[in-house]
């Protein structure tokens, strides 16, 4: 497999960046957040006047073999349906990429359903879901691999149209199972950091979601490298999320990571690929139990806390809007000196 | 003089309101705080399908006459200059309503400094700035009184042409400082909590505002209530936002609040008429140091914390996106009926 390779931008004109950003009518450091964000989308562009073009969000649908073990508070359909309700226009990511401006696009990674040709969904699935990790991998090493790649080529082909910003989404029941093994075995969190309520799991079905991943970790131990407990726990949309991280960073297009899901797909990219990390955006906390730690882990501040749980990309799609004011203000503020005002005296 | 009375919006929808955000294509609660905002917009507007029509944010400029005693990094000037940044397009708020959709209005509220018919510009003057609050109340009463009803005269008007969201922003060289006096006075906040580095002070600045502040503060005692608080250290632009916030609830308009000196109006403006809490959605929370007390005292979980200290409604024009979304999920989202997908199982 040739996965793209990502390098960290050049630092070369972090000083003007500075400059830019301090000359703008306003305290210096007053925009806080938006400051850093700014900077490091002229980083990850190289120049000093960044644009967001064609900005889009892939989300990518995908069954779970663990499903079956009971992980869920919804059954397995839902994933099919919700792919419909996706290409009809109806579900919370259409409405939230529709109010900011993104450009939407969905993938069918893996779901365990045949949809033959449905007009608006790209299809690269890999399998009708993944095998029940609870007994045996939950893919194999070329399945893991065609989906890394499937999500690189796709990144790729968008930048290849322009695209410069790249957000990141994910459907699947049981997927917040195999992102918290995910999570747990590729940072060292307690597992129990690592496992939350998914789409609404009561105390009961929480402690037998506990039950159901810790001995499927007693049955795999832990995995040697990050591309191994993705093979063994991960998900076809997990994969195929990190593979368009890397496939996009790799083209210089800025990444936005949403929640637990996504950021446990981050994870896994940026263990292959360290320098991801300097084209990722984290756009909100998630409440799902085991982001927080894992944004603590990653030692990242998101740009939004607003105790969504939903997936589906809906966080960065949220999050958009401040992404690019950070740009604007970039771009589009007058300085101390154009608009004549004067500066600290004090 | 006659402010606007603000009653509570009737809650006899919220049944109807409750059971509409939990029938769409998601997981029960998984909007986190979208979904209280939507039921909060639907109680205002009475509506289960509320609008937000015409989205205004007004920015109340004002001079201090407490600057003379040297609590700001900025000299007075800057408050005459930005105004004039504000009108040619150039400053954040510029940028920032631009970007959000926002159509912004720049009101002199008492800007020490004669700007004769400027295009764009509307002429609330009560004076030159107000007087040096070390020594004598900032204002008079017909001042404060005038201040208050032209602010709710503003607010009506954008109502009569439909508006049904108000953003509040400010601009007023030490402007924090008279917030600080008026979040003491009436949260009962220790002084020093209150106070912060404004644009910028360093520690020596600090220090010296502080000492200034607790010195007007014992010249002047408690004062009787929030019109008598408003009156002694408050800021024309802080007056006139109160007032809006009043006579834009009044008429079922949403009010955006925006960082401390915003929320300090807020404090005021709800001391009077209890009912604006209803009305009001926290945008953000500053880094100005008092913000995240007063916020807390408030009992209110505001939609950004990004650190920003800019004001100029800054905070609120980047949070309206995150209202706009609220409301297009309430709306526009698919229910589990309408898009055939499951319910919970477990």
């Amino acid at each position: 497999m040739m996965l793209p390779t990502v390098t960290s931008p050049s630092r070369s004109l972090d000083a003007a960046l500075r400059a830019k950003i301090d000359s703008k009518t306003k305290p210096l450091g007053a925009l806080g957040q938006l400051e850093s964000l700014a900077l490091q989308i002229g980083q990850v562009q190289a120049s000093l006047s960044p644009t967001l073009a064609q900005p889009t969000l892939l989300v990518f649908a995908a069954d779970h073999g663990i499903a079956h073990a009971g992980v869920s508070a919804y059954p397995q359909a839902v994933t099919e349906q919700m792919v419909l309700n996706f290409l009809s226009g109806g579900a919370a990511i259409n409405v939230f990429c529709r109010a900011s401006g993104l450009d939407l696009r969905i993938v069918d990674a893996g779901v365990n359903a045949d949809f033959g040709t449905l007009p608006g969904l790209i299809d690269r699935k890999i399998a009708h879901g993944t095998a029940n990790f609870a007994t045996q991998p939950a893919m194999t090493a070329a399945q893991c691999d065609a989906a890394l790649t499937a999500g690189a080529e796709l990144a790729d082909d968008l930048a290849n149209h322009g695209c410069t910003v790249l957000g990141l989404g994910e459907m699947g029941i049981a997927n917040t199972s195999a992102a918290a093994l995910l999570v747990h075995v590729l940072s060292g969190l307690p597992l129990v950091e690592c496992i939350g309520r998914g789409t609404g799991l009561d105390d009961a079905g929480l402690a037998r979601k506990h039950a159901i991943l810790a001995a499927a970790l007693a049955h795999h131990g832990q995995p040697a490298d990050a591309r191994a407990a993705l093979m063994t726990f991960g998900g076809f949309e997990i994969a195929m999320m990190a593979g368009a991280m890397l496939g996009a960073a790799a083209r210089r297009v800025l990444v936005l990571v949403d929640g637990f899901i996504a950021s446990a797909a981050y994870l896994v990219a940026q263990q292959m690929q360290p320098a991801l990390s300097d084209y990722a955006v984290f756009c909100h906390c998630s409440d799902e139990h085991g982001h927080r730690a894992l944004l603590r882990h990653l030692d990242v501040k998101p740009l939004l806390d607003l105790g969504l749980r939903l997936g589906e990309g809906s966080g960065a799609a949220l999050a958009y809007p401040l992404v690019n004011a950070a740009v604007a203000f970039l771009n589009d503020m007058a300085s101390f000196e154009s608009a004549g005002v004067s500066e600290k005296t004090a």
